[in-house]
Parts: structure tokens; C-alpha cells; sequence
């Protein structure tokens, strides 16, 4: 985080109009525009707006460009349409992509426009990928020669421009496929008329504009290359993917994941409209109301034996909240592993044994400790020895499911992280509450 | 990820002993540092001793460095005495860095001692710095030239050999304080006599050793530059941070955050031992065991008022869980944003105000819907309302939680994203099941 961050937060929300405001304006355009779009975000509606509006036009695009989707949504309804023309003058095709599904389709229709015609080829190119697939999300500028090209060619290609990010010159055949790469620093070490081939990198990855984006850039962030080349099925260049772009893929990556967690989107806003933030929770909130009502159904069903013991009702949290959180380490464990692709149908059985016996142990210990506890609060052998087995039916069962689900939700294309800890609790909750009741109705009564 | 991953994990758990084993290992080989670590980390512990003690010499110490600690010391244990110094002949400070929480003291002495007169000074120099500051993590593989050197002086340097990452020459004066940087392709596109101060990067951005690891590595993620010098307090010139390094910990910090929501480290292994794996994962359901038993004492407290109206025992889930839920969604919110730097002093009261507004029209909607539910299906008005007004109390109260909790544990330095859930689900239980049997005592005895 750039450090003067909090005190322009600070300035901003407390005193817009304050008169230290062109000061303020001067610190905030030195920053780079993730900076800047950090700082929009974390403001409240009307500052972020009056922050924004001091903006110059020419750093609009790039900002927005750089902000989460329900914020930037906010900014782009307050920009009159008269700005627009301009903001859009230089806009490229990997800006547009990061806007899309931000913008209005008037607003979309006069970017397009704004295109020209090798943009407006680099636009259609990533639209027929996914947003999931590396080959949306490629730069296009590069350093590319024909593959019989020799250093004097690589040297005058280099000091005409070196685009940010580009280590290496690409060579392609005349059918623009990709053949191999040489690094700058090799082309100006070597004579003028030695070819380029003989200086090319061995081992250079190359992506597919197919490959998943996530796998991709974590591949690029580990080649030691500041870019990969990125073909299409034909092994055409298609563009490349720089360590930028696959840092920003992966952060929002995990970013998702955590927000997932909670049932809310990574593009959820700090400061967005009430009713809009209200809607945005609505949802997960409701779908773990069904599944409340269900576990309270279940209950329902030893209405009888909570009547006549009461000290059931009492523990019942216990039981399901042990059960809970067993899963939920299991099922966090997994999750992890089937996104690193660490989790295979090859290690599955092994990994289901392994934590099977981890819950069992775990299950036993906690199960005893809980047992002596509840005998002697409620000075009930029984009731000991009703919980005891609960309690280690549910962590056992937890275990079980927290291996199961996420696998098999990944099957069925549901994303684990954001539906796995809700059908978990919902699973630990009923097995926790239909033993405990149940061996309560067996022997209690 | 590597696509051949899966397939090397099956063979090498269904048959590790098999003819093909010889093309296995060449596959593997072929993979760089962090697949081979990634595969260790997914094998079953005897499957990964074998795949390990397969690996050659050269390649161990480089796999180690990139595997979490917990899966590494498997095989550190595994690893007999005598292979050792040969693993340590060439290792530099930083593997040493990463490794050395993992190393028993006898192997860290023998590291020690292999390292030359400027790794150790290296060494020293980085653990002067916590392993939260940015100071612990650099590199020291540069390009530096005294500030009054020329273009032919930077030609000779480079020519010589480029560290990865190394995208500029960094100028230092007499006393090794940094002054400036160039690009490496502006060197080369340079008259050989051209000092090189006049080429530098204008807003090169400098750390400091004592910045925060995170912050810092964004920065670098995002500065367009492969890699940003680091000064000591005197701007002195002490290495430098590349963008894979930052990867690297941007990367931990948010598997840490996604782990930690389970009360799980990241170093946590796939496979590790059974008995290691449920004593890692006890602690976080003790600590929960005891908020569990809290509130059970607070529904203890209401035994009476449950004999006689069984149904709040039934719809108890109901009301803990909603508030849990409502609570989490704004704590998850409010953790994001303190990772982020977005959520500071100025704007908190503004995020509370808000947080109250969507909790309390999220409180009262389904308030509404589980009310009249509840009065239908246990045909009790006075139950409806009971139930109507204690979700609105719980959700509200979850809100307040949710934003004052993590800021509150931030200040305490406490990790919000490790204790935060488990202290606000204890929170919302607790109110939860207060508000429902109070109000239930109050109105329906």
C-alpha cells in the first residue's frame, strides 16, 4: 500500500472542500492508478464522487479501469455522457475487457467505436474466450520478428520501444506461428549479423489462449520470464501474458475465495447503496434460513424428549458446533488442494482415510471430554454418555463430508469455496442435532 | 499448474515402484522447482519418500525451498545425515531463509558453516529484519554501478551476466546509498560515453528493509518494474525485491487468510501425520468448545421458560444462525478492506453507519418472513413475534459486531481473519439465544 493512503482517506472524507484540496489533488495524481482507484474505493459515496470529478479526464479510463466492478459501477453512473468521447479516446482493448461488464451498452457501443481496427481485432480475439480462459486476458503489445531475423534487426526493433514487462523478442514463421524466444539481454550482447535463432531460449513455456487463467498466470509467475507467449490452436501468437496481469489474476483469485466464504462476491463495495448492499446478502442469507428451518424441522421431531429433558436443548449447540467446525477444517484443507490441483482421483482414497482417522481421533478425545463435562454439569450419566456418541458420530461424519463435497461439488461445476460451507453446517447441523435427539429419545426418556 | 501434475500423482501412488518409474523421474525433472514441490506435497507420505529419495542431489535442497514447511519436514526427517552436506554445498541465504524454521539446529550449524564470507553477511543482514518486513525477503543478485559510471560501464556489467528479474542497473554513491536506476534497454540503445545518470527513471520506486512484506510486494506487483531496490534506514542499497518473490508472499499472506478462517495455518499438509494433523486442528476446537459450552450456559440460564414452550427450542438454530451469517458477511467485508489499507479511522464511522443501515433493512425483512413463518407453523402469534423481534436484534447486533471486531483485534494485533469468526459467532449465539428465551420468558409464559 502506498503510504500516504490513510491521511488522503483522511483529507477527503473529513474536509473535501477544504482548501488544502489543490495540494491534495497533486498528491493524488503522483500516485499510480491502482493507488488511486484503492483510495475511490475506500471512500464513502459522495466523497468518492467529488474525488472523482477532480480527476483530469485522461486519467479516468485508467483508474476505472483498476477498480472492483460495484464501486467503478457507481463512478460511471455519475459521469455525464458529454465526458465520455473523451475518456474513451485512447482507450485500448484490454481496457474495454476490464470494462465490459461495467458498462452500458451505449456507453459499450461508443468504446467500441472508439477502437481502431487492430484494437477492434484484439477485442473480438478475447471475447471468444471465456473470462476463465487465459486468451481473454492477453496484452498485445510485443516484440516480434520473423523467425530468419538477425541481432541488427532485434537491436533496431528493440530501441525503437520496449513495452513494459517484455524480456524477450518472440520469432514466428510466416505463418505467424510461434517458434522461440531470445532474451533482450542476449540480442545486445551478440554481433550485429548472427542470427537470432542461434541465441533462443531453451525450455521457453508457451500458454494456449485456452488454458485456465488462474493455472496460467501462477505458471508465469514462477518461469522467471517477466512475459509468456500465449498461442491459439494452431500455434499462432496470439499476444502474451506479463507477470502484471498474472499477479492481478491471481489476487483476485484468492480474493473471491475469501469473499466466497461469506456468500459475497469480490466485487462487493465498501460503501455501496444500502438497498443495493442489502439485496447483495439477501440471497445467502435466505438460502441459510432454508436450511436453519430444516435443522429446526428436525428438532421438531423430538419435540417429546426435549420436553421431558430439557438439558438436550440446552447442549444442542454444542453438538452441531463441534461438528461444524471439524468439517469445515476439512473442508477448507480440501478446497485449497483441489484449486492448487493438489487433490486427484489418485490421492482421494488416501487423503479420505487420512482425514477419517484424523476426525476419529479427534472425535474420541472431544467426545470423552464433553461427555465427563455434561455428566457432571447436569449430574446425568446418561446424558454423558448420549452426548459422548453424538458428538463423535458428528465429527466423524463432519470429516466424511468435508472430503466428499467439495470434490463432488466440483464435479457437478459448483464452485466449493462459495457452497461448501453452507451445505457442510447444514449436513454437521442435522447429523449433529438427529444423533443427539435421537440416542436422547433411545436412552433418556 | 502443470498439466502433466495428475498424471505423475497417479502413477506414482497406484505403482511407485513401477518399470516406468525411470520415464516418471524424467518427467519430473523436467518440471521446475515449485511442480516437483507441489507434487511432493500431494503425494501420501511413503509415495512422497520415495519420489524424494529418487530426486537427484542437485535438485533437493531448490525442491525443499519451495514446499510449505509442514509436508518439507517430512522429508528433512526422512533425509539421512549423510546426504546433507552435498544437498548444502551450493545453498545461498536466501534458500537458507526459507528453510530455516524447518532445519533442526544440527542441520542449520552444517548450512551455516557452507555458506560463503557474503551469504552469511547476507544472512545476518536478514534476520536483523522480522519475517513481516520486506527487509527478511530480498535478493541480492544485482546489477549496481557507482553513480558517475557510463553507458560503456554498464554495457561491460551486463554482458557479463543478468540476473533474473533484473530489468535495471541500479547507480549507488561512494558511501553504497542508492541514487538511481536505468533501464536496462536504455542502456543498450546508448552512446558508449553517455554518463548514466542521464538516463534515469524518473519516480523509481525505493522500499525500505522495514516495510511491510504484503505492502510491499503489491507495490512491486504493480510498479511496471521487474524488481525495486530496498534501503536501510541510511539509503543504503541492501538488495532488492522481484516480482516472483512478491508473488511468492503475496500469495502466502491471502492462502493464510483463506486457512485461517478454519483456524489452520498454511504450512498445514495434505498428509501429514494423523497424530500431528488432529493435535494442529485440537486448539481451534477447544477455543471453540468453550464458546459452545458458553452459550449453552446462557440457554441453561432459560430451562424453565424451554420446558414450557419446546417450540424455541426448535427454531433456537434459526435465530443463532442468521445472525451468524449477517455477521459474517460484514466482518468478511471489514477484513478485506483492513488487509487493504481501505478501511482507516477516517472513513469508519461512515462503514458503520452503513453496516447498521443494510443490517438493520436485512434485519426487519427477515424479521417479517421467519415471524410470520413461525407463527403459522406452530400456530402462535406471540411466538411469531417473539421470534420477528429477537432476528432483528441478532442481526443488527451481528452488523455491530462485524464491524467493530476486527478493528478492535487489529489494534490488539490479533489477526482478525484467524479469531475474528470465532469471536463473532460466539457473539451472535450468545445474544442470539439471550434475546429469543428473554423475550420468550417475557411474552409466552
Amino acid at each position: 500500500m502506498a503510504e500516504p493512503l490513510p491521511d488522503l482517506i483522511e483529507e477527503l472524507v473529513s474536509d473535501p472542500q477544504s482548501d488544502d484540496s489543490a495540494a491534495l489533488l497533486t498528491t493524488l495524481l503522483s500516485e499510480d492508478d491502482v493507488s488511486i482507484a484503492t483510495l475511490l474505493e475506500s471512500l464513502p459515496v459522495e466523497n468518492r464522487i467529488t474525488a472523482w470529478e477532480s480527476l483530469p479526464r485522461d486519467r479516468k479510463t485508467d483508474v476505472l479501469v483498476e477498480m472492483r466492478s460495484d464501486p467503478r459501477e457507481i463512478l460511471i453512473d455519475a459521469t455525464p455522457d458529454s465526458e465520455w468521447a473523451l475518456m474513451f479516446a485512447d482507450i485500448e482493448a484490454e481496457d474495454l475487457l476490464e470494462l465490459m461488464d461495467s458498462l452500458p451498452s451505449r456507453l459499450m457501443d461508443l468504446a467500441l467505436a472508439a477502437l481502431d481496427t487492430q484494437q477492434q481485432a484484439f477485442f473480438r480475439e478475447a471475447t471468444q474466450f471465456a473470462d476463465s480462459e487465459i486468451g481473454h486476458w492477453l496484452s498485445h503489445e510485443q516484440l516480434v520478428l520473423p523467425i530468419n531475423a538477425k541481432v541488427r534487426d532485434g537491436l533496431r526493433l528493440i530501441r525503437r520501444d520496449v513495452p513494459a514487462h517484455a524480456d524477450t523478442v518472440f520469432l514466428v514463421n510466416r505463418s505467424g506461428q510461434f517458434s522461440a524466444a531470445v532474451k533482450l539481454t542476449r540480442v545486445f550482447g551478440a554481433p550485429e549479423h548472427v542470427p537470432l535463432v542461434e541465441l533462443t531460449v531453451e525450455n521457453m513455456p508457451v500458454l494456449k489462449g485456452t488454458d485456465d487463467a488462474t493455472s496460467a498466470s501462477l505458471m508465469v509467475q514462477r518461469s522467471g520470464f517477466a512475459s509468456v507467449p500465449v498461442v491459439d490452436d494452431n500455434n499462432k501468437l496470439i499476444g502474451r501474458l506479463d507477470v502484471t496481469s498474472a499477479s492481478e489474476l491471481v489476487n483476485e483469485k484468492y480474493e473471491r475465495q475469501v469473499m466466497a466464504s461469506a456468500g459475497m462476491d469480490e466485487d462487493e463495495d465498501l460503501f455501496s447503496p444500502v438497498a443495493k448492499s442489502a439485496r447483495n446478502r439477501a440471497l445467502w442469507l435466505g438460502i441459510n434460513l432454508l436450511t436453519a428451518f430444516l435443522a429446526s424441522w428436525f428438532i421438531g421431531l423430538f419435540e417429546g424428549t426435549l420436553q421431558q429433558v430439557v438439558a438436550l436443548a440446552v447442549l444442542m449447540p454444542v453438538v452441531a458446533s463441534m461438528g461444524g467446525i471439524a468439517g469445515s477444517q476439512t473442508l477448507t484443507l480440501i478446497v485449497r488442494g483441489l484449486a492448487l490441483g493438489q487433490v486427484t482421483k489418485a490421492n482421494f482414497r488416501a487423503l479420505m482415510v487420512k482425514e477419517l482417522k484424523v476426525g476419529g481421533l479427534n472425535g474420541v478425545i472431544w467426545a470423552i471430554i464433553i461427555g465427563v463435562v455434561a455428566s457432571f454439569w447436569f449430574a446425568d450419566g446418561a446424558l454423558g454418555v448420549v452426548i459422548c456418541l453424538a458428538i463423535l458420530v458428528n465429527i466423524v461424519s463432519a470429516a466424511l463430508a468435508g472430503v466428499f463435497l467439495p470434490v463432488i461439488l466440483e464435479k457437478l461445476r459448483i464452485d466449493p469455496a462459495l457452497s461448501g460451507s453452507v451445505i457442510l453446517t447444514t449436513v454437521t447441523d442435522i447429523v449433529g442435532f438427529v444423533a443427539f435427539l435421537g440416542l436422547g429419545t433411545l436412552f433418556l426418556l
